[in-house]
């Protein structure tokens, strides 16, 4: 790259970061090592960990780094189901179906459905966590969760915020959010997250006439993770990670069902699948 | 839209498909249906497939319409994980990172890896399972596998195309494509298309030096999914379903670990995570 | 990279194409050269060509490497301008828009849009010029350019296929086909391509009720260049290149106008914007 | 949506805003309008656009509403210009190599590139408006340029914020700010904005070693909007629009010049294209 270069031709210049001396500057990766014939995911031989541990297990691991323990694993792959899909009106799998009616392959109606995760759709996780944090902060001063919750939900009120991880424009009462608290019961890993939205949910059912909300799935997924040790900007991947599947099924459907570059009414559409029924009783 | 503007003023107009009668025109969808609380995931209600399905599990019911059997439900594990990261060097991989150095939220980041998911990389799969088809073709009419296998090596020599599903810019025996076989014979799945990728094997194997090729995860996974009747483009889908939480981890750690706006250099990485290490006893 | 490590930890390993001697490998670019305090583009000082050439004839310069001829420039001009927009209804503006309303910034917004670029939606340019080329190879061999398009439609019509170029959801006389036939005229440098597609514009026109089709902006794009010789990959990216301000301006007005999180319907919009008008007279 | 089903069939249902009366709830757009046959701009026909305004004049009318004056018009193609290209390092031309490499398809590669635009990359006008708005509120209240300039690069001192709108990974002089500044006083369009910016510039040009720093684009087409009255979230747009043919032709290069799946090694690089030439005298 510095090599002489006729006086009229411009000369080819290294960009930015030259190395202090002669050897490389080395960066690095603690995710995977590659070697011949190896693939090591956090150390363990990826071939050992196929059939061993669960895709949801595997998620947890390159995420976090370390394997789950049995109850962190059940609720993660049950976060992971949660968010998989949410039918045909999410903006996000709009933007898939719209980029699908128009030919494009697959990987471009999912790309175009991850970008619909805005400030308003399932990236609500950060500030969540942070109203919940400032909550138990009032709870490790001494407040009861009931009057911290009480008083975090006042603030939002009063400044006119949202209360993050409540409300649904859909549901008054999130299936999978109850569902989710359920199972972190049950597997004995409620702390104080879970408490604190729990509390919440309290204050927030009443509120008067048309203020009531209910705690949505984004909440939930908050508050769960932040009582099972999962960070903030990793519980955000896990809204992506979830609903890829969605998007990708809803692209496919649109593509196999539908004739190309048609306009899609969002309002227009009827479901004609499986009517309600039951998982088999030998499914633990 | 069709009221009555002033003359100087253009009308608004309907766009399309304009419907023949009053009555909107509806179309379908049959993956999940959407009630006032309560969500249906081909049909199974989602908070009742929480804790009691995997992600894996719910994937393959997303896409497929039906729970896997238990057999199905471990390869379609083994083949989610099989892909799930390869390390810093991967094309899409890189798009990623440099989108994350410009400080792009993790959305954004995880789409334009999923982007780099082209003809030559992770797309390879329509093709190799219409191969095997061929070869298959070829038993059906009376030829062995070995011979059948044959034919359809040479097709390709004679016509300079690459064998699909064979060849790894980087291992000579990719340990997950050897894992992922074991595994279909283990749990009695193993059919015709397993039986012909392992006669191509033997043939690829056995060509001159400089052209003997190992099967790679790509034509592994084509086979499986060939013998336990995942159509090619649900196939496809898995490739991006798998990837993306490597995507993310990818993305989180150069934000996390790297100052922004770096020129990432793919061959100055020097992996410094976890040393090599197996899974605890008590892992199924 | 190949420092030793302690046993039990893995190598760190170079990934593919080792150079062959120590000297690193070179890969060469032609476009822009960035020296400290200066830039070339296409050899061009860019602080030289701001303020003497067009954005338009710039993006000729760089595309094809040299500056375009005055008829050219304008030509390109105005083919940029054919395809800036065309309202709320394309997919990938529908696309756009939902990313917008779930608060994605802008890029996620244009990112989306982009994708919508499909098979079916201004990917028609390479079909478009084979077709043509195969007309014109008919009239080189000695056909009349009648007589050619009668054949080529022939030819699609019995393969069921439509006629590349022709075709619009909702416009019987596209105006911007003809304006830019108009101009291709008037700056002489109509040639073969035009020719070919206006041959077969008679004989479309010409077919039995239903099947009769206008050129579309497509096709006049794609006979325009094929006479002011750009190949097919760059003007495959003009019709990018053109529809990423519409993409944009959208994405904001959906931004600016509307409420988040709300239910496109592409249906039910209605123009409120200027009323139709004229540029003032002293625009060239 | 509303035809009542067998009972045990789940209903579809209506998703969010539902309508008060039977009539649609129309929602508007006001800056194309689409009839057959028609397409008014701005609401101007779009035929009489081309050949009439250039891409760049166009682009100005789409995003504000009315036909820029000469002056504003000849500004707004040298930004337009002035970032279409910066050759193969920035992170967001090789996201969009990374893509390209593996076979995807332009739009793909654009959509990669377009994501790579976050908050340290071409996203930095809002701040350096706001920066420069801060100063301009000192000069209304009596300060001169020179003092107020003093303060707000204080102020970013004392946070340890960078200044906005100021250096570069590689240029000491930015050759594109000043030139842009050159046409700004030779067009009689420079105000206020121009003015503090340039105060900035002495100022900072004036700390200590190791800290002086150069005006850069970001900061140059900052000033130059906010004085022709471009508002932030339009002059955002703007860098987006510039760059895309430059991450096109970088996107198609890749292509055409070299193997797919290759590693790129942004170091590694050598410009081959033309030697440094001059604009034909003829070019105003």
């Amino acid at each position: 790259m510095t090599k002489p270069r006729p006086a009229s031709r411009p000369t080819a210049v290294k960009p930015i970061d030259p190395p202090t001396s002669d050897s490389p500057k080395l960066w690095k990766t603690g995710l995977t090592c590659i070697e011949p014939n190896k693939i090591l995911m956090r150390g363990y031989p990826l071939d050992e960990v196929m059939g061993r541990l669960t895709f949801g297990e595997a998620i947890y691991l390159l995420l976090m780094g370390e394997c789950p323990s049995p109850s962190i694993g059940s609720l993660m792959e049950a976060i992971l189901v949660s968010f998989i899909d949410h039918g045909v009106t999410p903006p996000s799998t709009l933007a898939a179906r719209n980029t699908a009616t128009t030919g494009a392959p697959l990987r471009a109606c999912v790309a175009a459905g991850v970008l619909g995760f805005g400030r308003y759709h399932g990236g609500d996780i950060e500030s969540c966590m942070q109203f919940l944090d400032t909550g138990l902060e009032l709870v490790r001063k001494g407040a009861s969760y009931r009057d911290a919750a009480q008083a975090i939900v006042m603030r939002c009120l009063e400044s006119g915020e949202p209360i993050p991880g409540f409300g649904h424009r859909f549901h008054t009462r999130d299936p999978r959010a109850a569902r989710l608290f359920q199972m972190a019961l049950e597997l004995e890993v409620e702390g104080g997250h879970i408490q604190m939205i729990r509390a919440v949910e309290l204050v927030a059912a009443s509120l008067p006439e048309g203020h009531a909300q209910p705690v949505n799935i984004d909440g939930a997924i908050a508050a769960v993770c932040g009582d099972i040790g999962i960070p903030a900007e990793i519980a955000n991947a896990l809204f992506i990670i979830s609903r890829v599947p969605g998007i990708t099924a809803q692209a496919q459907e649109e593509r196999q069902r539908e004739h190309p570059m048609r306009q899609i009414d969002p309002k227009e559409h009827i479901y004609d699948g499986a009517g309600q029924r039951r998982l088999p009783d030998k499914r633990r």
